[in-house]
């Protein structure tokens, strides 16, 4: 029995619904964010991280920042690419048009390699691509929140290593880390960029960023200053070393009700072995998929290999639009999310299975929304006759 | 009766103790960031804060986003001036300091107004240097948290409309607002920076910037794009309109529980006229100065007029340090804050007194500070054979 309010059931691609002893954290009261107790806490978060990434290798830095997933993106191309050097966005739907936009903000030049909507760009586009100029950093987005499109990460990464090793590779991972698999020190990233609201299952407001020592090396050997002040590598640095060494350290006040929820749910879910986690995300997004393909819905991306196990991102019928089905899943106490790609977004639903809504299935979350969707679907097809 | 748990009480300049029901709205249940509950929750707050700055101007706007106080300074110096363009700042401490390096850090040139520790510039000295060049803005700290010097925000504006009107007057507001009187109308400000953990008694980890017409004309009239892309008012300015305008948005998630709780305690504040809640803050004030100079006690700000009203920054008497006083402070259940000014860190202490520990006099939070400040000196007095 939770001690929530009753609420309806949030099943979007983030925020998520939350375990009970997260939300309590949330409550905690106030702290000094130099006081030992605190520096504790937020030392073993950082340290928790590490665990997230599955990362070992000390000249990896995890950074948490007070601010959206966003942030994170100003924290790379502001100290990791220099005004004027070149960066491939691999674009996947809406989060690479952003990131994109972020980066020329700071004076990247960007490269775009563009895939068609509910498709990936193949490894050999991306061989050619990373060819044709030198750049100094390539980003793709793990999972495309937009779309339900999931990037071969891994795929990546080695491709990189073999073909531009000095290229640096970055990892919008705001809607897989926590649901896909990520080993960071044995894949050889160089940035993940998360959030704390999605298959993290923290409430918003921190920006999770996971650097490698190479980041770090770069960062802090620019021949120019960063571009920004908040979102400043050599800002930070020594922030985050300090607290996980146990000192306190201010920059900037950390936002310590976050850290105290985060801290919360990364030591729930480091309890147990990563792998487990993301088997169990990858078995339910499995049959989630299956139910819809039965109601007759295609997904966003038809091809397998491509689609992210924390969300389905699903076509409507011909004829319905999500102000059709929404209410009708509302109504049976489930929220989906409308879809976000601007070319498409009147035709699809997306519905998110990550967090406690997957990991404990006592709660009934899952089953309800499939039956939910089913129900509202055909309601919504008789109001229409279709 | 608190429904907190029990817990040493926090009086150093922010965070600050919080009410209950502030610190209940943090444990909100999970929330779409565009359903409808949230999306007037938000465009209520976004209305709140101009009660707070007694701002009716309706081409005033209101900034609220995910990040520490300090974001807000990139905010102003990645939109409100561009590169080669001059910058006057005031510098009272700490806090000049890092706002210098945060227009530096976008290109600006930034020209230092520095007074002595514990002083503030001289609307004499101000009005020499606005002369001697011309400024696209000042900046000026309202309470510099390392020294409790209060600037003459209304003076300073004045100032500058007369002698320099196209020169934007920028406050950083982040230990004033809440505390100190501020008419951002009548005042004729330009942009207020603050954050939500101070006098607003509300979590850290929410950025809170009130801009007047004039400065959003000039954001979204410069010549250059803005040099920030998180920061950017050209990305924010359409999501906070929309969200006042009851329409959800989306540029990135906005932390939704810290939302609710500073909507919570933005009520409470405007619920009654905010000329009563600078006047018991002032009040209070006037009894913890008068008491600390009972204790023989000197003020890092020597002249009545440039003291805070939410804070007193105070010598410690010739022999003690920081480490002798504040652990007979926590024995006793108080906590204070050690000096922050470099060059004088050792040489003080800091007490805050802010928010509901001020305005419920049930809490006995001011006595019971005083009290223990009393005994911890003497002991420590009695400890080092002072």
């Amino acid at each position: 029995m939770s001690a929530q309010a009753p609420h309806n059931t949030l099943l979007i691609p983030g925020p998520i619904e939350f375990d009970d002893a997260v939300l309590q954290s949330m409550a905690h009261y106030a702290e000094s964010h130099v006081a030992p107790g605190f520096v504790k806490v937020f030392g073993e978060t950082l340290t928790l991280t590490r665990k997230l990434f599955q990362s070992t290798d000390p000249s990896a830095q995890p950074f948490i920042i007070s601010g959206s997933g966003t942030l994170g993106w100003d924290l790379v191309a502001s100290n990791l690419i220099e005004r004027g050097e070149n960066a491939l966005v691999l674009n996947t739907g809406y989060f690479g048009d952003s990131f994109e936009q972020c980066l020329s903000t700071y004076g990247a030049q960007v490269t775009q390699l563009r895939a068609p909507i509910g498709e990936r760009p193949s490894l050999e586009q991306i061989e050619q691509a990373l060819k044709e100029k030198t750049y100094k950093l390539i980003t793709l987005t793990h999972v495309d929140t937009s779309t339900g499109v999931l990037n071969d990460v891994k795929g990546v990464a080695q491709l990189v290593r073999r073909v531009s090793p000095e290229t640096l590779v970055i990892v919008d991972g705001v809607c897989s880390v926590g649901s896909e698999e990520i080993a960071f020190d044995e894949w050889d990233l160089d940035a993940v960029v998360t959030a704390s609201q999605k298959a993290i299952g923290c409430p918003p407001g921190l920006s999770i960023v996971m650097t490698s020592g190479r980041a770090i090396q770069r960062a802090t050997t620019r021949q120019t200053p960063p571009g920004s002040y908040y979102a400043s590598i050599a800002n930070w640095l020594p922030i985050m070393r300090n607290y996980e060494n146990n000192k306190p350290s201010y920059f900037a006040t950390p936002p310590t009700q976050l850290i105290h929820a985060l801290h919360t749910t990364l030591s729930q879910i480091t309890a147990r072995p990563m792998a487990e986690r993301f088997a169990i995300h990858t078995q339910v997004s499995d049959s989630v998929k299956a139910a819809v393909a039965q109601l007759g819905l295609k997904q966003l991306a038809p091809n397998p290999d491509a689609q992210a196990h924390g969300m389905t991102a699903m076509y409507l019928p011909e004829g319905l639009t999500p102000p059709d089905v929404l209410p009708g899943l509302l109504k049976r106490g489930v929220i989906f999310a409308a879809g976000l790609h601007k070319e498409i977004a009147t035709r699809y639903i997306r519905f998110g299975h990550m967090g406690v809504s997957v990991t404990d299935a006592n709660r009934g979350d899952i089953d309800k929304a499939l039956s939910a969707l089913k129900e509202a679907l055909a309601e919504a097809k008789q109001a229409k006759g279709l």
